[in-house]
């Protein structure tokens, strides 16, 4: 079972927690997800209203009893994200965790915290997560330069970034980047943290709703097969290499700024590509863990082998004397 | 105690084994972290010479009745390393076990092993990995982009590299790259490592040969203060950031060519740094990991607070329900 403070906070039976995917992380993963055992965490920053995140959360609440969160971007985006209607939403619809992702706000914590919702934070430097914990956030997720998405720009690993951060605060810590298995779970819990959060693992689940032609792409992908872009923008994001980021790549060594990398990476060149299963059309989020995974469960059959095999892992310990 | 394979093929008594580091891993260190129960091992390439290192070898073997390794450098060098003189004095001097690191080397390999000596490789890619195990090495040792000194080109993270290494070989894996502690080594352990290998963190001993001075910045040294240079020569190289760092970095974007860079990243730069305890001499290799270290102990308490802790992280693991 591996009960931890994070299992208690959020009232998951596992410590394993869905990480938000652009497109992806709606209601019918999602559920799955929490119907599993896990916290399954939609993605809002996709959803153009208020009326959107309601239904997805409605919808949500229609396929799974269990606890799950939903996310509220703070990064830089090209349009506007109803945040402020959003945390409207959740606290209307009486949603019981959210994850703050980009810089920490401390105002939306504490009115999340009066209206009785957890708030877990997601951070790329110990410094954010310090700031995290002094903000009363709830449970702090870390993650390294292999991470899917958005990496930061220390370029430290997730191997120091969450001993280094379990070092510092004393709020639970979620380790991130570069987990898919029950093996990398107890090793998570070793080092001192309380779940695990996977993104590219459920990514690569059947129920995940991206084009099949993406996940079979990903199950041959290697772990050097992914690229960090956007540094130019101070804001890398690890992407699957493809045709596609190598040509973001030129861009940027040829001094492209902004307005002609959006012509590139905008959310509806990656909606696109999701969707129709066409990786000409834009880049699609991947960590290096992708070199890991190589095949396609259902998203209870992962779950349920992954907690088998941290009872097999713990069992192995045990036994070396 | 935790025994692995590594533990008996190399009959020691801790999972743990001093990565070799250039001017730093001699007799002294060296002979201290065997005594202590995990594996010491002698950088060669510093050595100029067959006696330098068949005195360097007595030397140890006069402070230590337990196994010791010798590394042997085949990465490309400034000066040609006799490492054929150096494998007969190896085999003459009954060394027990070596560590290649660079290009594996199946007919070194091959001559050690009818000489009986035991043969590690340390890897930066799973495809190195590989190729050690087709040419006969007894375990591989894979470090990530986090580690100290020789990076690879690939920027795989150690979590990724480990995990995927063990899903690929059946000889044991030594996990490197960011281990400092006894709660890293049971996160190696449920991974299905068989040992931790760690440079930086004995770099930080009382017993290492380098100046105070460069100690006492270390362990001031934040996880962020680590730079990549090199990366021109397409050999990446890990050091401590410092105003030297800076600088090669800077010729490197200027487009410096392997004779300009080695004005400043050349061994005896590198030496006198070293020796000195003076930062501007030249560049020191440590790992990101210099910011999870906080204390400079003794080898042996090192050692024995590592054991102290993994009993404990096994555990802790065992509590959880």
């Amino acid at each position: 079972m591996f009960k931890t403070r994070i299992t208690e906070k959020l009232g998951v039976r596992y410590p394993i927690i869905q990480g938000s995917m652009l497109y992806l992380s709606l209601a019918e993963l999602v559920s799955e997800v929490s119907n599993a055992g896990a916290l399954g965490m939609l993605n809002s920053v996709c959803l153009t209203s208020k009326k959107a995140l309601r239904d997805e959360i409605r919808k949500t609440k229609n396929l799974t009893a269990n606890p799950f969160a939903v996310q509220l971007v703070y990064l830089p985006a090209s349009r506007e994200i109803p945040n402020d209607q959003f945390i409207e939403t959740i606290i209307e619809e009486r949603v019981k965790i959210i994850e703050t992702v980009g810089p920490v706000q401390p105002a939306v914590i504490s009115r999340l915290h009066q209206a009785g919702i957890t708030c877990l934070h997601k951070a790329t430097t110990v410094r954010h997560a310090l700031a995290a914990e002094r903000a009363g956030a709830d449970a702090v997720t870390v993650e390294g330069l292999e991470c899917a998405g958005h990496a930061g720009m220390s370029d430290v690993t997730s191997l120091i970034l969450i001993q280094r951060t379990i070092q510092e605060v004393k709020i639970p810590v979620i380790a991130a980047g570069g987990f898919v298995d029950g093996k990398g779970l107890v090793a998570a819990l070793a080092m001192g943290a309380e779940a695990i959060l996977m993104g590219t693992r459920f990514f690569l689940t059947r129920e995940c709703p991206i084009h099949p032609n993406i996940k079979e792409f990903c199950v041959n992908a290697r772990e050097i097969d992914t690229a960090v872009c956007l540094r130019s923008l101070r804001d890398p994001v690890r992407y699957l290499r493809t045709d596609v980021v190598d040509k973001i790549l030129e861009m940027e060594a040829s001094g492209a700024d902004l307005k002609q990398l959006l012509t590139v990476v905008s959310g509806e060149n990656m909606r696109q590509a999701v969707e129709q299963g066409d990786l000409t059309k834009g880049p699609i989020s991947v960590g290096q863990c992708v070199g890991l995974i190589h095949d396609i469960p259902t998203v209870k059959e992962l779950i349920d082998r992954i907690m088998n095999e941290a009872e097999e892992a713990r069992r192995r310990l045990n036994i070396i004397q």
